[in-house]
């Protein structure tokens, strides 16, 4: 994920930081020249996707800051530059010693004390409009959605404001690394489910019944799923750079991928010519376009030069895309024996190494080996022994003690930690992979010999929690958020919780987020569960300094039992990976949580066991015993 | 609750019918002469309340219906009237019974093929419209709120309507009960924990911080909270027709009670006085409202004929409300203490009825003589016996076997059911008292007899329910809708539901429905939980035509313990009624289950035991030892 002109930024230390001053006063120079008041970069790209190519790291560029999610807002002041980044809790440390020595203002999301964009925007705004001027912000069209655009504007609607979004002030100082485009493949049916007609079938149904002539699919892994097509153009997400405008009668793939010459179904036309071809859809069609993931672009577009009707609604491939067809499930399923068996033996060797008294000369050189970086890889080459195995899901998060307490931890060089065997601290794996049958996403937290009182506490309590919506049964149609609850009770007793969501969807070969379904506090009218979903169950705790346990394992919404006051739906897990036996203190387990423990556990040391070494399933057998 | 003109028309059968057709086709004539297309006659009172007195059943005058929720709309038609009646599904039965014969379509609300209100109102405008005409639609804009109004004309705004709220056609045309005022009593301080004029100094703050230079109170709690007042003009709330106009510097109650001359800090004028000093409210200040009680003739009335900014948010009262205060607590406590010693004391005699072998000649004759009507008044009479019980807080509601699967059945002359003892049948009883130290509302279901495996699987199942949610731990905040899902989980599993919320906030000494808190499905962005608060836990089973099981118990929002990650809080039980013995199943609960149950029956069998007689104790201690 990490641009390497970056990483030799970042190794020039504090001269590095003069450097990105240079560039935001480079900018902050054009901005006034064109009496622009404030420039908006988010971490985006044209399609809203939570990954981006380094093309889109402007961020980067401009305050040499690299987490995964942030704002910045870029201000002239008299020849210098003013500038603010907004990050949330995850990157705070991270922030701090990135932007040392830039004059960036880091803003704390959800700190108190924060003055959040929309705070600033609107202070500029009175400072403006109090001296008669009028304020004029500006940013990329193509890479702030609808929403977010929309909310800006609101959050200024009784201001004096202007809004320039047409040109890319920002990209065009930095001499960027290219939009490149890989090649691109093709998901047989036999892997889909389902053909590329009869999912645009259904799509042009969905539009016939909303009364659209048109729709226009600007995000990556809606247009993947729906051609049955997979691509490389972002790490972790195997989708490719395109566009897609569906008429009744024809559809066109805007795309510059170099081994796609045709495709049934639709034209394919150059990238770049996205834009005029939009603006050139017979006005007398109503075009449907998703405001969550179309850009401010796309809208502005639509709206030049007709009085068109413009239909703003979630699209229709989210729902069909969440909810997995017959095969898919069945495919999704082997992907997680494979995967589950690549990380129990994986698991296994590091409980050995944990246990081994008196080591021998190989394991011995093997334990000073061993780092963070270096079990990834290791658990890396594991999972590529499985067929079928294509890459990773996302970068994993491979951390050792105190480091498993920072909930997005990635290892890299300057913080790969050495792994310690045998005296009792924590590794937190959260990783997964890409298969031909699926994506996986699981989280194990290892003890690497006995765990103390408190860490047994602790891992029971989120695996009590991880149980109970685990066994959760409940009605088609449920809000996600409804069952949310039943995996923090166990850690609110304790006076726990964590900070983050209990779960999210998961693609099929696809993006490891995806939507609607999730289990968040937050309620969401999209998010209601129905029958062939995949979603995340990762309840976790963190003890900031000391160590972290999360417990992830991917479940599947099937059909329960049917009565007159509906359908019921329940949980199948997918994940195959024995929980960490050691931690468990069964004292703290209500009856029915261990009945669901057991007959987990019972179930994977069956499922997998065939496709281990001897040793490694009498391991597993022991590991799995109930409790 | 009954108007005794209502009981004449329906003792007179189908002669009364005609009656019905009679009064809808005057009214249709009146509605044609004024090119009136609809008229709309929804349950309700000026200020929005549940119960409606008297002189507002204006929907039973005209139809027969005499249900607590409906909504009318009536329809000329040539000379003749249509009519449609939307009611749900606690009334089909009792519609279809009461409508026939009148002519009135009963349009039953959820089912399908039910045409709703809107869609009705967008055919008749169609219609009009169709023909060139505009569609005319009437209701009283005293008797709609703001947020219903504004509902009806979003549904209609694509089409050509006009609408006509400035009259009461449908109550001039009856000769109707008076609206009467009963005496008033004031809440001594002792007893509110909080004086008038702190109340008014805590609410004119927020109205400060708003902005709001007036704050207009049309729900009766509301203005019986904050002025520390009771009345009796509605049957069992304890409130007092009234409105309130709340200046920074003067506040003017609005009511005819007889017995009121005078409170301080209150100027007192006539109920009917409102609307006219309301639209002489000084045009300078910012007028705040409460779109959610507050009629569309408030608003009409403040935007007639000036500029005036209006405020429409959620009364500030409502919370202050909700929260009770540390005396308010203790006294809510005491109050559950006696009203449990009164129903205890009831139950026990039910069952002792029940296990009788061989009844000795007094018991027979009580026996052959408990009816369902007899039960609810053997049990206000014990409620009397109690110091400080004022009045029932609820109509009863004893229902005797299969009367139990009615969600909200009340019994009556016509219906009231013979207990049957020993047999194994279950009553259902849910009532609730108000007493000067808080106003209580509670169910048990009670096995009259030795209740059979299936009624023991779904008692226990109904228990687990509400034990789970007695149980849960949470941050101070949380979503009433969050927590909703622990009291059905164990229905679920057995394939069954419930169709009501989970439960409802209660008033002190006042209604017993009152918001913000409540335990449902929907999620509400008031509907949040936090110390102080009173709810009820009442997850329920019902099979229709056999028997009905809910468990009710009100509970304390309570400080449990504090982190980093905030105050969690819990439940405290204020119901102080045991459990049904002999209908727990203690194989199918868990063990956490029957920690929470055996610590629930210690607690209430410690607490009221001293109140009891030798008899009644030994009893209460056998019913509750530990299972």
């Amino acid at each position: 994920m990490m641009d390497t002109a970056l990483m030799q930024d970042r190794a020039e230390g504090t001269e590095g930081a003069d450097r990105y001053r240079n560039r935001l006063e480079a900018l902050a120079g054009v901005l006034s020249a064109k009496g622009i008041d404030a420039w908006l970069i988010p971490m985006g790209d044209y399609h809203g996707s939570e990954y981006i190519s380094p093309f889109f790291q402007l961020i980067a560029y401009y305050t040499g800051f690299t987490g995964s999610a942030a704002t910045l807002l870029v201000v002239p002041d008299g020849g210098r530059a003013r500038a603010f980044l907004w990050t949330d809790g995850r990157y705070f440390l991270q922030a701090e010693k990135e932007l040392s020595g830039t004059g960036v203002i880091l803003e704390k999301m959800g700190e108190k004390g924060c003055i959040t964009l929309t705070e600033r925007l609107q202070k500029l705004a009175d400072a403006n409009n109090s001296e008669g001027r009028t304020f004029v912000l500006g940013f990329d069209g193509r890479v702030v959605s609808i929403r977010q655009a929309e909310e800006i504007r609101n959050s200024l609607k009784d201001m004096d404001t202007g809004l320039i979004t047409d040109c890319d002030l920002a990209g065009e100082l930095w001499d960027r690394p290219p939009l490149t485009f890989g090649p691109v493949w093709e998901l047989a049916d036999a892997y889909s489910g389902e053909s590329r007609s009869s999912k645009m079938n259904r799509v042009r149904e969905s539009m016939q019944k909303e009364g659209a002539g048109a729709l226009v699919l600007t995000a990556l892994d809606e247009i993947a799923w729906l051609l049955n097509l997979r691509g490389e153009d972002i790490a972790y997400n195997p989708v490719c750079l395109s566009y897609l405008i569906i008429l009744q009668d024809e559809a066109v793939l805007f795309t510059d991928a170099d081994n796609l010459s045709q495709i049934e179904g639709c034209v394919i036309k150059p990238y770049d010519d996205f834009f005029g071809q939009l603006s050139r859809i017979d006005p007398s069609l109503t075009v449907w376009i998703d405001q969550g993931s179309a850009s401010w672009r796309v809208l502005e577009t639509l709206q030049s030069g007709s009085e068109r009707e413009i239909l703003q609604k979630p699209s229709p491939v989210i729902m069909m895309k969440a909810i997995k067809n017959e095969t898919e499930r069945e495919h999704i399923r082997r992907a997680h024996i494979k995967d589950g068996v690549a990380v129990t033996r994986w698991i296994y060797t590091l409980k050995k190494r944990s246990r081994s008294k008196s080591p021998d000369k190989a394991e011995k050189s093997e334990l000073s080996e061993s780092s963070e970086l270096s079990e990834a890889e290791r658990l890396l080459s594991l999972r590529r022994e499985q067929e079928g195995f294509l890459s990773e899901s996302f970068a994993p998060i491979i951390a050792f003690g105190p480091h498993g307490a920072i909930v997005h931890y990635e290892p890299d060089d300057e913080s790969d930690a050495t792994i310690r065997y045998g005296r009792g601290d924590y590794l937190l794996a959260d990783t997964g992979g890409h298969y031909r049958e699926g994506t996986t996403d699981i989280t194990r937290t290892i003890s690497l010999g006995m765990p103390d009182d408190e860490q047994k506490k602790l891992y029971t309590a989120v695996l009590a929690g991880h149980l109970r919506l685990l066994d959760a049964c409940f009605l088609e149609g449920a809000a996600g958020s409804s069952l949310d609850q039943l995996a923090r009770q166990p850690l609110y007793r304790l006076g726990y919780d964590y900070r983050h969501g209990t779960g999210h969807g998961v693609g099929y070969l696809l993006n490891v987020h995806e939507g609607p379904n999730a289990f968040r506090m937050k309620y969401t009218k999209e998010n209601r569960l129905y029958e062939g979903m995949v979603t995340s169950d990762e309840p976790g705790v963190y003890l900031a300094n000391r160590f972290g346990i999360r417990i992830e394992g991917l479940v599947l919404t099937v059909f329960s039992h049917e009565s007159e006051y509906g359908r019921f739906l329940r949980f199948e897990p997918l994940t195959m990976v024995p929980f960490d036996r050691d931690s468990i203190d069964a004292d703290l387990l209500n009856d029915e949580d261990k009945r669901v423990l057991n007959a987990y556990q019972k179930k994977i040391c069956e499922t997998i066991s065939p496709f281990l070494s001897e040793e490694e399933h009498s391991w597993l057998e022991e590991e799995t015993r109930p409790v």
